[in-house]
């Protein structure tokens, strides 16, 4: 997933690192329209560069995601978040995965986002907050900002190494869902967000904030969510609950 | 070390990975010229670009280093040679590294090289030829050929990879060189080859080959060298020999 990226070289750079390593749906947010025609024509593009899908906002891109990933380097930012580094990163991403069965890497029922920021600045903060981790690279610290191509190529490449020989060996199993109750693995990205825009119209609907403060708010909440990484039997505990205080709020304003 | 790079944004993203993981020593064998000054005049250009040395052959690039490894993928070649996945490499490059007390990467007697073919083409075998193995980084087979500058940085980021764990705790020490014999240790490029031309110049004496079949036979020998990793001590011997057989091959021709 490409947030903002303005060279078309590197458009094509990425999607060609994902062929090489077996990863198949590339989106892309907000892109310079110029550019991202002028990628998506290119001669050789693969498949699944012209399959690309393109969003307005990464919330939308990020809706059927369970697992999102941003990247960058920590020279200007100290995320919320947890930072992982490369190898650690990969080892999660593998293990989601490993939970499917469809021999495709992206098919099935959880969906994992790697995030990738424009050249210029990498992700910004809002970008971050729809990450549940940020992925570090080692690199010098003279030189520590990666080209976007090559950051692709070496993430995916991380990913897919050993990754037979790994599942089989060194992860822990992942947890198994409840029997019976097919809802309550991981919520996606869509599902965390409705528990925020309740939980933002609760805090408004108690004057928790002023207006001006309510979009770092916004914010800081999306990253709690995702730190917490609650279930979907957890999230929809939590957007009953706050059902029931909107509700009760606006009876006793003799509203209902 | 690049061999005829034809894209000068490939040369300057390589440079770019090279500072990314820190490697500072680039070599450029047989250059497009107009490209090449291209990459090495572009805005933002790493040092390490700039202070690229070129070379006309291979063999002059190489002459001072004690473990080539090539790289490429497997799909149009059947090297003689050892071949060798990604990981398994870095991990022999970096023992070999680690022999070194200098904190730079590429300084000190032992010298490591990576070599990239064109973009076109990859390696030659007679490239092939002067690398004791091949790396082979695992792709898709149905995309196995990466991005020279996205190639590069895979290569350099698994060497770097988690190196000083990995050199503390999983890697069997090196041989020690011989006490008081500071030549015992690998021979270079330049003076394997000093080998082979003598090794050529006895089977040329002797008529081994015909001379049509000289130049293949001079690529299978330096094959060999390179798969059986003399040092030097051995090398020292051999040459002796060899020496010796041309001498008495010349007397018995009245020409001593």
């Amino acid at each position: 997933m490409l947030v903002s990226p303005r060279n078309p070289l590197n458009i094509g750079a990425a999607a060609r690192a994902m062929a090489n390593f077996g990863f198949q749906r590339l989106s892309i947010v907000a892109p310079f329209a110029v550019n991202w025609m002028e990628a998506k024509s290119a001669v050789g593009a693969p498949d699944l560069l012209r399959d690309a899908k393109v969003y307005e906002t990464l919330a939308e891109a990020l809706a059927h995601c369970t697992l999102v990933l941003g990247t960058g380097s920590l020279d200007r930012r100290r995320p919320a978040q947890e930072i992982l580094n490369l190898p650690d990163a990969a080892a999660q991403v593998r293990s989601v995965l490993a939970l499917r069965s469809a021999p495709s890497r992206e098919s099935g029922q959880s969906r994992v986002a790697l995030v990738f920021g424009s050249e210029k600045h990498g992700l910004t903060s809002d970008d971050l907050s729809w990450c549940h981790a940020l992925i570090v690279i080692e690199t010098c610290e003279a030189q520590p900002s990666m080209n976007l191509g090559q950051a692709v190529a070496v993430c995916l490449y991380e990913i897919s190494r050993n990754a037979s020989a790994e599942s089989a060996a060194r992860l822990p199993l992942p947890p198994q869902p409840d029997s019976g109750q097919p809802n309550s693995g991981q919520p996606n990205s869509e599902q965390l967000d409705r528990l925020a825009g309740l939980i933002e119209e609760t805090m408004e609907a108690v004057n928790y904030s002023t207006r001006g403060m309510r979009s770092a708010n916004g914010e800081a909440l999306r990253v709690l969510l995702r730190r917490l990484m609650p279930n979907e039997a957890d999230l929809r505990r939590m957007m009953g609950l706050f059902r029931r205080i909107l509700w009760q709020l606006a009876k006793r304003n003799g509203k209902v």
